[in-house]
């Protein structure tokens, strides 16, 4: 029966023959499936070895990977996504990823990387690499990765001047995120094609007029928990698909001028300044004939004003009662 | 012009039909792209509201949810995978999974969970739970899961008296990870179909007769990092498919009895014990005629064994000389 049971003439049994649903190739602790190797809370010092070419997903989160090696993901062209979120790695050998040619999200996340990681792979759409310890932004960094939408590098020691100059040249991003950073102004030569640029919990100051120039095709701005002061007259002007605006936890004295003439614009969050005042026009259109789309949420709590010298009008073009969120209750 | 550009006659300007491709319904911060939601760190307090019933994945790691409420998930029939890791979950309503019709992946590590989520969609094939304070595993918390085939529930303050009998009945598991917890025996009642069970980190004293009697259809077994002092003799013989056996960093005084009858086995971990002594006929079957798979992978390093004394022979079923991890380099 042993020639039935898979042993070759030599005297040794081909283990695989016996029982075909056992794959040698996972990495021991690991847990490998329809081409997704899950190898994360294992404690793993080191990429491990076998892990199948075929393979799309890769998931080492949650270990104690302290760098990545030449050849640690080689072989491995079919990776469609790596998650390397919280674990130790300071070092990446410059060739790490060249063998990644078809990887579009790269999440890494939570770990001690003091550069944004270069020879980053072309086919790359979307990279998180989120609390780290990134103070540089050289130009040419992000160069060749054509297909990039998303970037998240927030909860980096990262401040206006760790912009290099056409740090993201070539780049058409729809989604950037640089929260949690130490920025005191808007960083300027981001990407014109932004959707969503989210810059919550820094310490920009202000807004001047030119600020906003290149960013004509925001739908959403991310500015609460930050320190503005003062809105320059005009610099929203440029921003006419705005949708969104968040403005809470800042130091604004007036609401901004120009939201009237920001015909898409719908949600405004202003709680948590320091405004005085709303005047009558601040949010609505004057007269009738403006077309202009109803807002369906602004927020205005916690802040100084007294809210029954607001006068109804203020609020001519808001949905409804329900989406605006007045009145100091929430302390 | 504003005819073109969409306004309706009640001069409400309708925002999704001037510029198609902004989805308005994508939580603010988020990042929402080919039906994956992507929203973590964020600083999230709760599962944010506007999802879109087609997202197929809900990625909300390291924010701050402490609890799922039972209409977070509505709707969201459509969502395969679902990513919690990294919040302070300690509540979750018993009807909040219940739309989640189609979810197989389940990731809810690193939260402050006290008991294992009742109710878990029967679609589920993956949960990941590890590193929670998950004390005791009741009976029927798994009934009904029929499609479940990994389990990783380690870093958990489990003992062997915190699983009820028959916690895991009618699941046809094939992997199990318990390990970083306070098991001081393999647990009972455990699936009789698992290929994997890793138990590695925990205080197992001894591997009595009958422990693994229900396991034979193991490939592996990881039991690193124990207090085993005892593999009782014929312990392992109910391990017929038996490839890969990690005992290292154990009080194991001799090599395991039972291993030249594991025709499949081929790679044992005994680094790290209090090996004194290795017989000739440990490893490899006595004679000639027995077929078997050649080791490729044998660790003794780090064991008082005076490596000298231990005959050549010892080895005469291994693939070669560098599949032996010996000598005492590694202190």
């Amino acid at each position: 029966d042993e020639e039935a049971s898979g042993a070759d003439t030599s005297g040794v049994l081909d283990p695989d023959s016996v029982t075909p649903t056992y794959s040698a190739m996972c990495p021991f602790g690991c847990h490998c499936h329809l081409r997704v190797v899950q190898c994360s809370d294992l404690g793993l010092k080191s990429v491990p070895k076998e892990i199948s070419p075929d393979t799309t997903l890769l998931d080492l989160q949650n270990n104690d990977i302290s760098e990545l090696r030449k050849d640690d993901f080689k072989g491995l062209q079919h990776l469609y996504a790596l998650v390397l979120v919280n674990n130790k790695i300071s070092k990446i050998h410059e060739k790490a990823f060249s063998p990644l040619r078809k990887l579009q999200k790269l999440y890494i996340s939570k770990n001690h990387l003091v550069e944004i990681p270069p020879n980053l792979p072309s086919s790359l759409v979307e990279l998180r690499i989120h609390d780290n310890r990134i103070r540089k932004v050289p130009k040419g960094v992000f160069s060749g990765l054509r297909n990039m939408n998303c970037i998240e590098m927030g909860g980096n020691p990262l401040e206006n001047s760790g912009f290099e100059p056409g740090a993201f040249d070539g780049l058409k991003l729809n989604y950037l995120r640089i929260s949690e950073a130490k920025l005191t102004g808007i960083p300027k030569d981001l990407p014109e094609t932004l959707n969503e640029l989210h810059l919550d919990h820094n310490k920009i100051q202000a807004i001047e007029l030119e600020d906003l120039l290149r960013y004509s095709k925001l739908y959403r701005l991310g500015l609460g928990h930050n320190q503005i002061r003062m809105i320059e007259n005009g610099s929203l002007s440029f921003l006419p698909t705005l949708r969104e605006l968040h403005l809470d936890n800042n130091k604004l004295a007036r609401v901004p001028s120009g939201l009237p003439d920001l015909k898409l614009l719908q949600v405004v969050y202003l709680h948590s300044n320091n405004i005085t005042k709303v005047g009558v026009n601040d949010f609505c259109p004057m007269g009738f004939g403006v077309k202009r789309a109803y807002y369906n949420g602004i927020s205005l709590f916690n802040n100084p004003v007294p809210y029954w010298e607001v006068q109804p009008a203020t609020f001519r073009c808001v949905t409804d009662r329900l989406a605006i969120q007045f009145g100091n209750y929430k302390k």
